[in-house]
């Protein structure tokens, strides 16, 4: 890179400019945003995001699964394209930085780029992914671009088909047109991705921008346990087969397993619910939902079986019978080394303190992965708060992240 | 008692005829009963009690709490009255025994003795109570007639108080006549209730008589652990407070506390409620229904005692916030001692083995304890069973009852 490119910054303040008027849209009292997929206020942002991508001087595009496109030609004729992007949707009264931040700095990105005048070897291309979190189905514009989705993908949307399909008509969108928006890998140069950590990793160790290795995979159950409904009043203790009794053991246990014999993964019990469900009756059954997350797939089924063990081991004690139901699964997605050792070397330059991470959560980025060599820069989220309100990443922050992400992708748009 | 009242017996087949055609109001497809308090089919019940009652040539009333009865006058002018009953409400999708058969026992009594000609000290009355079951409020009939009704008892009715109106409008009664049902102690003599056991003691012990020494005392509270939602992907197990935890290690801790230290009693989590509640957020507060039951005062007051210290040594491991919120209690009432040994005598004159136990569910003869000697007669629940189309009681054990009912009926009757 020549010694202009590698001196490059984003235009600080054109992006903090930029990110306040988007989070105007959809704005909540209490500082977030409320944007869900296809959402009055969801759809205004992305109309907002065009024209001001327009006004900026830029193309801009918008595919059959709704993906939002803004792009800068910086390449030869016939050069495949580096996206960077994120997403514009966000949960039910979220933060302002989920997407947000990403969309954002990408937009800066080819702002900043085409400000500059230079030439690459790939266009640039800023891309807001449609319902990333999964309003109705997630990633759906990630699965349409990469060529992933299959019709049992929007089968059981969230809220109904009925629901889904008004959500798609009000975007000029329909079932039909979501498989339309496959892409040939050929023509995609890479991905790249800026975003909040949402947990306390960064802050805690007081490390401005994280690489992220891999996105962990997840595996979702329901482990139900089938007792026998007593009177609470009328029946001993030794006498019960008390559903409440194996579920509340294996919920301790999943914490337990997990802490000793995976350290590094994750697991989660974020619901119970006991039939009948009364005060004065033993309950008849439990199911608990269990989710747990690892960055591979030998170790998603270590998980599962150890898991499936503490379960029969609960269920036993309290002579139960178990049951467990498979919900869903996402395979983990690694990053690419070379995505990784650009956003490294645009760490180094920037005089930035990194750490490589896996991502806990689910990210666009997991998708375009098995398509696009694809690298993901994670800043700091102030308190791990994510998914609220609450959500925050420091202004400085946002700013180191976007010129990473700048350096980094004029790093592989030049490759 | 002369010759000819020990050897009185009631009369097993129009008790049975009468049970069945109670049993046929209400009726449900799998055998059992559907008469929640004012229901249609319960007003039908307490109608055709006292159609019945008449034909039988026997005095009927209904009181400003509703309370149905059969008077039978045996005994000298001015006389006490002893009560025998029980109620014709049930919980929804119930079975055919729980409360019906101590009313139809009851009258079945008060025809044998008209039958022949017995003369008495006190006089006989057959009653059926108001919502025992509490599908408004519980024991609103026997709180009503014992003087111990209150505003606070009627003041948040199950479903609401517009609700609890429109059912008080159907039975002709209002929230003003339900507080004019008291009776003077002096007026009544006693009172006797025929019950199923609604558990599993009897039929496992193979003996045909409870006799009832005390109705145990019941406190419930929901406790509340308090901690903080964070993502289940992006929060390390070690840096989480989640509620789910905490909550799972008291519910396990109840049990073994109350077994260990308790072994008598019973304590029974029958509902937790996670907040957020869902598969990928750790659980911000968990709501824990507890309800715990002994047969003494101080052995609540010492459970109540060990199971806060539970409580809170489970909130501590977790680094949790805990709340307990008081919600409900009721006494433990004593049997009457006399009323014992008569119910005693009747087994013996009957030849029928007897257990004496406490019972572990509430029953209007709690209420009648305060005012009055009061006796239960407890006959075995199949598989212990209650509450359910389920509940079943082999017949020659209800006639059994019916007679053990008649017999101390007869010996308190002549006190």
């Amino acid at each position: 890179m020549n010694k202009h490119a590698t001196d490059l910054r984003i235009d600080a303040g054109r992006f903090r400019a930029t990110f306040e008027e988007l989070a105007a849209i959809g704005a909540t009292p209490k500082g977030g945003v409320d944007r869900p997929a296809f959402s009055k206020a969801h759809l205004e942002a992305r109309r907002w995001l065009l024209e001001t991508a327009k006004q900026a001087g830029l193309e801009t595009s918008v595919d059959g699964a709704g993906n939002h496109s803004v792009l800068l030609r910086c390449g030869p004729p016939g050069a495949p394209i580096l996206l960077l992007g994120s997403h514009l949707d966000s949960v039910p009264n979220a933060g302002r930085y989920d997407g947000a931040l990403g969309v954002i700095a990408a937009l800066e990105v080819l702002q900043t780029v085409r400000q500059h005048g230079l030439s690459l070897a790939s266009h640039l291309e800023a891309i807001d992914f449609t319902d990333e979190e999964g309003h109705y189905t997630n990633f759906v514009g990630s699965l349409g671009l990469t060529g992933q989705l299959k019709a049992e993908h929007i089968q059981s949307p969230r809220g109904g088909r009925r629901r889904f399909h008004q959500a798609l008509n009000r975007a000029r969108l329909s079932e039909e047109s979501l498989f339309v928006a496959g892409r040939s890998p050929a023509s995609i140069a890479g991905y790249l991705e800026l975003h909040i950590e949402q947990g306390r990793r960064l802050v805690e160790q007081k490390v401005p921008i994280g690489i992220v290795t891999s996105i962990v995979g997840i595996r979702s159950f329901m482990v139900h346990f089938l007792g026998r409904a007593d009177h609470a009043g009328t029946t001993p203790l030794n006498l019960r087969r008390d559903a409440a009794q194996g579920a509340s053991a294996f919920i301790l246990a999943v914490r337990e397993t997990v802490l000793r014999e995976f350290p590094d993964c994750v697991g989660t019990v974020g619901n119970v619910t006991f039939e009948p469900g009364v005060f004065n009756v033993v309950a008849e059954t439990a199911s608990v939902s269990l989710e747990f997350r690892a960055d591979g797939v030998s170790k998603l089924d270590a998980m599962e079986t150890r898991l499936g063990q503490a379960a029969a081991d609960a269920a036993r004690r309290f002579e139960l019978d178990l049951e467990i139901e498979d919900l869903d699964s996402s395979p983990p997605a690694r990053m690419d080394e070379n995505a990784q050792a650009s956003i490294a070397q645009a760490c180094e330059r920037l005089d930035l303190e990194f750490m490589l991470m896996p991502s806990g959560a689910g990210h666009d980025a997991q998708c375009l992965a098995t398509v696009c060599p694809t690298g993901m820069i994670f800043v700091p989220s102030v308190g791990g708060h994510s998914h609220s309100p609450r959500e925050h990443t420091e202004w400085p922050d946002c700013v180191n992240g976007a010129n990473v992400l700048l350096q980094a992708a004029l790093s592989l748009a030049r490759l």
